[in-house]
């Protein structure tokens, strides 16, 4: 898999390339990250990218040239182009699992004011990391990348899935490690008994307990076993 | 104000805190950022700040002791101490406002399978940026510090908050720049009209327009002017 972010700030994502899981997928191989400054592709003798809005109001817009020839640059017919925007649709980890299946993922970061809205006709979607407002695109752009490339076969165990939040659509249970005894908090008993049958249950009650009390909507569409239904009819008396 | 982040990986940092908005907020002292490793504060004699889960499973946990003494060592009585989890509470603009206001935020970020679940009572509140998994804590720190730090008078120019999505509870209307033809594509007219008055109608007609097509439940618990209320209406038809 192949990710090209379009970015004017390359520098931002130094940090974020050379740590940990992320390194060790570029090293293997699993994954090879392209960061285009479209800056680079400016016909403008200045070097500028951007401009006042029509209409007036503050800030500057990023024009459509030097973007839309840099997309054009690094464009192949298996591309599938998103464009980091408050405006776009809500990513999850459903659009991560649909984006990781992709063979060239481009991410177009804005910046200022945003981009000229005629740019959006040469990208596929407009996506949006949550409802805030960030100095630039290239955060959602590095959320993205990162949640996708922990989703490619062999960067990590498959086991190491299975029971993270969101991935069988509830909260992860608590988790507890040594000491026992942290200044007098204990473990829950269960998990020290090495009955592996009452562990699971006991994690899957406080799954759906915490989903239940924090997070009620992620309920609404999941479709239940039923164990879990048993589950969730005590919880809510 | 001041931004502690507690990971154990200051260096994945660098790339954010020298890039245009945040490194001038720096520079001009409107804002200090903490970078504290909590593996210097481990008296394990491995350096280990982490343990095989309580009752089995994959990956590791974050143990206690390192992290809750790195936060000791940091908390004043001004901290508002914050942990990224896919478990918290959705992150969005409002709750940037509201953080912003802090003298001192403090955010934990995670790794692995995550922390003790004894480390909770340590911190006042889980955070989360969205519902998908990242290699750590990490990035949403950034987002966090990025969306607060915009917000910190004087950093940007009021004016440029107004007009911006979610901050008056609507997606932001369509921004064009020059040239006024771009391969055939033409800015509207009424853009280029000079007619301010026409100018401010288009524009929240617009963002009406792109809210109810995109996010209709950006609308479902906001008020609205009389002029709202009719485009809307008309919209809806």
């Amino acid at each position: 898999m192949k990710i090209t972010v379009l970015t004017l700030f390359p520098e931002m994502f130094e940090g974020f390339l050379n740590t940990s899981i992320i390194k060790r997928a570029i090293d293997k191989e699993s994954v090879e990250i392209e960061l285009v400054n479209f800056r680079d592709f400016t016909l403008d003798k200045h070097n500028h990218v951007d401009d006042t809005p029509c209409g007036g109001g503050q800030g500057m817009v990023i024009a459509c040239q030097s973007v839309v020839d840099a997309l054009e640059s690094v464009k192949t017919e298996n591309s599938y182009t998103i464009v980091m925007s408050p405006r776009g649709r809500t990513y999850n980890q459903k659009v991560a699992h649909e984006f990781s299946k992709h063979e060239h993922i481009i991410i177009l970061c804005g910046h200022y004011e945003g981009f000229d809205e005629r740019i959006m006709k040469y990208v596929d979607e407009e996506i949006s990391i949550g409802d805030f407002i960030l100095t630039g695109g290239e955060l959602g752009a590095m959320v993205v990348s990162d949640s996708i490339i922990r989703l490619i076969n062999g960067v990590i165990r498959n086991e190491s899935h299975e029971d993270e939040s969101f991935e069988n659509g509830l909260l992860e249970y608590p988790q507890y490690t040594r000491p026992i005894d942290f200044r007098g908090d204990i473990v829950p008993e269960v998990l020290l008994s090495g009955h592996h049958e009452n562990i699971r249950k006991w994690r899957l009650e406080k799954s759906l307990e915490l989903t239940l009390e924090r997070r009620p909507d992620l309920l609404e569409n999941r479709s239940f076993s039923e164990e879990e239904r048993k589950i969730l009819e005590k919880l809510k008396k």
